[in-house]
């Protein structure tokens, strides 16, 4: 139907926030400090292990550092805590990213709010969340954050736009509603009990699809025109979105790979640059 | 079209929730505890007088304790915080009431967020909103806890329901928002920027007026069958609904006065009864 949709290219996006990065990473370093991300995994979860690497070797290709610390499957939350405090009190971390999940064993709501505030760059805490959703301070999630990044990179006008998220979880569909809220749209939120789920998508203008099932946003939900934004990344490289039917009609829509997965990762740099700052300028203020 | 539309009587609703409150009122004083609401009023606007003095009234009636504290309207947002944080130490205060709106050369969102998460009753922090959109601990705001509240009286279903909420404030529209969807409904935030308000209303089962502005919602943008919760109070007693018109429609509807109003004073005694419970149960394990 609508010809020529836009593929929203995540990684370009991405490529253009890092080189930016890479700027102030410099100018940081001028100052004597070298950003530094903290990632605790917790257990042996071969794709955990992937995505902690990934975003290590992201922090060092920008000139950053990343501090991989790997725990123990039996790791009890009391000692998980244990670490979190200690990065916390470490003034040469600036970012601490615990990697979901941890193993059932632990109080994971617990882990994530123990991480403070200044350093809660993965966008993980409770009181973080609701300064999202009330629109200011903290580090909003990164996928939500890469969701608003990749509509504003290609300039979609989000305020009165009809968003449809369909997903709920407290670091995806809660805030990337929220944030969308706050940027003016009508916001609808979907999920696992939504009755007639295709005929409210028939009706967006915005869809975020983070439901975390492969292809499971049809084609034939998708308005004429209508911005797609894929959240989901399922195993074999799958988005939750069906990306050649959705494709015949959408206006512009994120591929999988390369849509908002690389711009996510991108995000999680930037709040551990911004968190870098922040802590050089408090710094400079006590000096 | 629907014959017999239910109306909510929320004054009944209110008188049953108190008469659990009153039988638990009197478990506290066999402790020697007498549940105690401060109230905070900055300034004289006579409808906040006359709010703070309902509230303390109701109070009174129960067998609880109001305590009153009326600050000058040139009062420093650093006076009020002093004020509230002596509250927040105060043993025999169990909830605190800031009284919404303070003069604007006041932080009003620094005066929430003093007040500590389990005397915040009334549901204005930062930190407890999250915990109500997260689904646990804490005191959600005391309008959208009634709203809850007049829906289980009836047993309305929720579950599965496409419920409209107009208006995002932080006490009103974000967090009953969040209630609804945490008990699976399908949620849509509606706002000032919102395009085709009448179309999305008209695909609600149910609608929850939170827009501050007298007969908003009209007859003709209520699908047969609708529930309507009606959260306005305008000046003359008039709610954000057009009530005469929406009662052709509608399967059940709150009037106003004796809607919302009476369960979100009968949610703010319920919540402070409960911090009581809470404190005292506290002590009894340090003693």
């Amino acid at each position: 139907m609508t010809t020529n949709p836009i593929i929203l290219d995540g990684a370009r996006v991405a490529d253009t926030i890092k080189e930016q990065l890479a700027q102030r990473v410099l100018r940081l370093a001028e100052r004597q400090v070298v950003p530094c991300l903290a990632t605790v995994l917790v257990g042996d979860d071969p794709a955990s292990e992937t995505y902690v690497r990934m975003k290590g070797s992201a922090c060092k290709r920008l000139g950053m550092v990343s501090r991989r610390i790997h725990l123990d499957r039996e790791t009890s939350t009391e000692q998980l805590l244990d670490v979190i405090r200690q990065l916390n009190e470490d003034p040469l971390v600036h970012g601490i990213l615990l990697q979901h999940p941890v193993p059932p064993h632990i109080d994971e709501r617990a882990a994530f709010d123990a991480i403070s505030l200044e350093k809660d760059v993965d966008g993980v805490t409770t009181l973080g969340f609701a300064q999202t959703a009330f629109g200011f301070g903290a580090f909003p999630s990164c996928t939500p954050a890469a969701i608003m990044a990749i509509l504003d990179a290609y300039q979609l006008p989000i305020e009165g736009k009809h968003a449809v998220v369909i997903g709920r979880s407290p670091i995806l569909g809660k805030p990337v509603s929220l944030l969308l809220l706050n940027r003016n749209a009508t916001v609808t939120i979907c999920h696992s009990k939504t009755q007639e789920l295709a005929s409210i998508v028939r009706s967006a203008d915005i869809v975020v699809a983070a439901v975390g099932r492969p292809r499971f946003v049809q084609g034939d939900w998708i308005k004429p025109g209508a911005v797609i934004l894929d959240a989901g990344y399922n195993k074999g490289n799958i988005g939750d979105v069906d990306y050649d039917a959705c494709l015949q009609r959408a206006s512009a829509i994120t591929p999988v790979p390369a849509g908002v997965g690389p711009v996510t990762i991108a995000m999680l740099l930037r709040h551990t640059v911004d968190a870098a700052e922040n802590a050089a300028s408090a710094q400079t203020i006590m000096a």
